[in-house]
């Protein structure tokens, strides 16, 4: 795809169209494409705010997106993620909940899509990030990222987000309270959701005990939020307690804190990817063929091989690719 | 820790202090110390049978793992790493592993470590295969590497395995079945645990359903083993499934070809912390925390602050430690 294809002010009257097709590049552009398109839309974005939504499959997190991105579309433009940081295999998942959540597709006011792991080797959390430079550019003031998952990958993506909520259901046993472990400390809000089934209080009592082993960030107690999605139950509440968090971070300096990490860490990765990139292309692929054939044999050690690659790929300068390489040019 | 106190020869004997000094070391050593360990160890690795085991927490993987230990000290030392590709957070979960594993760690013929996940930016797989050379080199001829979670890292880190097998449990729900997609395709053995519950039927059918998306690798079909881990029904037939798809896919290649791809994953990410080691310490500090400041004030543009760090960072050859520098020495 050609950025001069890409149509920067329909993506900014929030023309779909050219909204998907921005999305699109953003999940399998070159860098170098990208990067060009974030320069023309990164001067309007940032002003959207983001909650991140995760917990366990099963927990009923799309239920509970889509009455929140309810609440919000009556005053604001509602941009959803939803996305999968496991395996591409899984796919699956995720169209299912894109088709119980069909009933808010067909409102113009909301915009919905997935995006998966699919080709990413620096994980997903920078294209996510760019994801949401265009949605905020494109004027949609509420963004909602649900992820599913425990891994690194997905306390990555979360951290993107100014407010996070961990969705959680009762009764769930020992085995599954472990794996949630891995998301308590990236919740600012814990939702028991499906509270109308019993064990709501010992799973309360649970995320209790486990709030009290964590950081707290900022000064800041997470609230526990019963809440029944299907229902409707406790959404206000839930939304309130959202504004609640979104206040005091602004107010405290939380809120800018984590633009800051969630940019560093983007440019931290960008720099990584293209840098690679670039010493990569100036070792010959079959020198590199042949030190892994030689490390797999035991004719090479590990520190030698690794020695000989740098000295090689090392040799010339990293120069780049067109849009990026080291050129006379204005400076910033 | 100097590397000069590492004890080579004992790690070589098998010396449990020695072996448990150098696992110390590979887990949060400075890359130079790890290079410099492996030099000496590499040579000696390789020979290992690494089997790989995955799934649902609940599955009763730990108790399969310790079935599996006990059939395999009868005629060789057994190593097994319970690694958390999770946040530290969740260190309690295995915690719990090792407890219910403390049968075995008294037997002098096994040898019993966790790995999580702090401190590893590149993700946990190098780090777990540089502990398979150490446990190998340590005449460990049996290595289980046990993981939990579904994320990215750990269809890494099962990567290294010479065969793996993913451990589900009979009547879990749809919702459960979806976060274990992303490992299906990693199989090359299901082993259907607790299968004296009832569900077995349906728990086959649904993973012979999800088998018939998948790709088979090198025309090997998984078998699907039934398995009761806490009474020992079904080992047997599993260390016969284990021993044919070892065998098999020696046969084809496809073993050399694993081993390959791990040699060539760890390289590039043995390269890219080097790389990225050397160009962060060719910028100040304060440069990059100003770009950042700059970005999210949206004063400059994410293209032009690539551009800008790209420029500083590697205005200069990228240099290194003294233990990988370029310098004239003999090549391989």
């Amino acid at each position: 795809m050609d950025n001069s294809v890409l149509d920067i002010s329909g993506i900014r009257n929030g023309d779909i169209r050219a909204v998907s097709g921005a999305l699109s590049l953003v999940e399998s552009g070159s860098p170098g494409q990208i990067l060009e398109l974030l320069q023309s839309l990164h001067p309007f974005s940032g002003k959207s705010r983001v909650l991140g939504v995760t917990g366990s499959p099963g927990a009923g997190k799309s239920t509970l997106v889509e009455q929140l991105a309810r609440r919000y579309i009556c005053s604001e433009k509602v941009g959803i993620l939803a996305v999968d940081p496991t395996s591409p295999f899984s796919g699956g998942a995720f169209l299912g909940d894109r088709v119980r959540m069909q009933g808010l597709s067909t409102d113009p006011r909301i915009y919905i899509r997935s995006m998966a792991t699919r080709g990413h080797v620096g994980g997903l959390a920078p294209s996510v990030i760019d994801a949401l430079t265009v949605l905020s550019a494109a004027g949609y003031a509420s963004l909602l990222v649900e992820t599913v998952g425990a891994g690194q990958d997905e306390v990555d993506i979360i951290r993107a987000a100014g407010v996070t909520l961990v969705v959680l259901v009762p009764g769930m046993g020992d085995d599954i309270q472990a794996i949630k472990a891995g998301i308590m400390e990236i919740g600012d809000i814990f939702v028991i959701n499906k509270s109308d089934r019993e064990g709501v209080e010992q799973t309360r009592r649970e995320i209790e005990a486990l709030l009290s082993l964590a950081d707290v960030t900022a000064g800041w107690t997470p609230p526990i939020v019963e809440t029944v999605a299907t229902t409707g139950e406790g959404i206000d509440e839930l939304v309130s307690a959202i504004d609640d968090c979104r206040s005091y971070f602004l107010s405290i300096g939380e809120a800018r804190k984590r633009e800051f990490s969630a940019h560093r860490e983007w440019l931290e990765r960008r720099l990584s990817e293209e840098i690679m990139d670039r010493f990569w292309r100036q070792l010959e692929p079959a020198h590199l063929q042949e030190t892994v054939r030689r490390l797999v044999d035991r004719r090479v050690d590990p520190l030698t091989a690794v020695r000989s690659l740098l000295e090689r790929g090392l040799s010339k300068p990293l120069v780049g690719t067109s849009k990026l390489e080291l050129e006379n040019e204005k400076q910033t």
